[in-house]
């Protein structure tokens, strides 16, 4: 099925930029392997985990922790080689928000919910593994810098919520325009170094 | 109904400064959006999450969600009025951190546990949005700071569950009870800096 | 029972290592007190939430809670003693793991799981209430530095996995057994500074 491919590209290559962020921190091995699961599936822990949707996707499909467990050593092997592939990186990461978000947004209305929670859901799922692995490598997390993720979580779900429950797109057809769309809108964000508007606030605290 | 008043002033207040403390970290409006739900929000979802009382509030009531977005929204809009109402807000603050104690006691005695975990539940519903709004613009968590926050939550607990189960006051009146003294307990606190006594242990680490 | 005896045994032990985090950064009773039960119970809980698993383990009992939080305003107590006590506490901590490794084990097995997920729920309950504490008290979390805490709570799942389901060990033998083989691997992983290989990379962030 397209999606579960997609899915699965998509926890691949979050799993090795989860592995690259430790190595930036010189883990060792064991807290690499820890780093890459949580930002490849941690996004949509959270999202289950707050829907109470159980079980847990890798919880009832542990292949899929064995293949960012692998990913992540495979990472550790050909490190330098990612030197190269940084344009590579960039789509492949693209294409797992999209994935991410469209796989919340169907399984949120699956679940009953409106398109107000399978919005937010989209926008849990794209956003919080990067979070985690932010909060867990002790960095600012992301939703500083990569704000434009969580637009374009949001995006994705009205999107493909218009094709398929509004439009009656097959969703087969719904998920690839909505991925052309998102992807192409990431790639203009990263050209056009696209930014949402900052608000500043600099009064001592209350 | 009165306790549902209350909350929603509180969520109000208590998003609106969560976008403050995002203002102070020149987030973009997406992340403020999120500080700002997180920090209403997120000490009930903790909480509902370890009680496993599915589903969440804000995902029985996406409104709520709404409200909290809009109300980070306006805070951007009309952020330096927030200089001339320190104390409105600390007031606010204040009204926020009791309801969601109260709540809290309310729900998790009807879910049939004992006072004990009742406490701990106000306690984690008063504190954590705090905690999660720091953790995500890496300040130095709120449980450093503002532990009277934690005194307060398990104070009113105690309060308003000697009042209503032992007492068998009326539960409107018990909740203006139990607000009245713990705003001027929190008040207290502020005008006499109260502060609980520090641990200090300087060893090195084991 | 022996496990619940290793159990008590560990909590308490892990809510004095919390209660002394919080104290190097000065916090306040009540932050001690969080803290304490955080690293205590903080592990299994994230276990029981990923698993959907409720009521909560404190939730149920809520005896452990007080229990931690007995040990936490002892600990503040008598905090200069500790100082010489740095190797039965080394001990005790390496049997508390060794504990709640065994026990997250058993009990995800029980649950219908295989033995991936409960190696998997093993690690996380060896590892998260320290990386929960570390997060807390914004520290650099614990998988930077002790990752050798992660492989021991895989190998223990693993070889009671083995002894149990494989060879039919009876339970409190392979609990003894196990409890050996895990506090002599720690012990000697300290004696012999036994660390797993560190993974550095340097590009800029892609």
């Amino acid at each position: 099925m397209l999606l579960l491919t997609l899915y699965i590209i998509g926890i691949t290559a979050e799993a090795m930029t989860g592995a690259l962020s430790a190595g930036r921190k010189q883990m060792d091995t064991f807290g690499v392997i820890i780093i890459a699961c949580v930002t490849a599936l941690g996004g949509g822990s959270v999202r289950d985990v707050l829907l109470g949707s159980y079980p847990l996707t890798w919880v009832a499909h542990p292949e899929y922790m064995v293949i960012t467990s692998v990913a992540a050593v495979v990472t550790i092997a050909i490190a330098p080689v990612f030197r190269y592939l940084r344009k590579l990186f960039l789509m492949l990461d693209a294409v797992g928000l999209v994935t991410f978000a469209i796989i919340a947004t169907q399984k949120t209305l699956d679940l009953g919910h409106g398109i107000i929670i399978a919005s937010i859901m989209a926008v849990v799922t794209g956003v919080f593994g990067g979070v985690l692995r932010d909060i867990l490598c002790n960095d600012v997390p992301l939703v500083f810098r990569k704000e434009i993720y969580g637009s374009i979580a949001l995006m994705v779900a009205l999107l493909y919520h218009s094709l398929t429950t509004l439009l009656h797109v097959p969703m087969d057809y719904a998920v690839i325009i909505t991925l052309v769309a998102g992807v192409l809108v990431r790639i203009a964000a990263i050209g056009f170094k696209l930014d949402m508007p900052q608000f500043k606030y600099n009064s001592p605290e209350h």
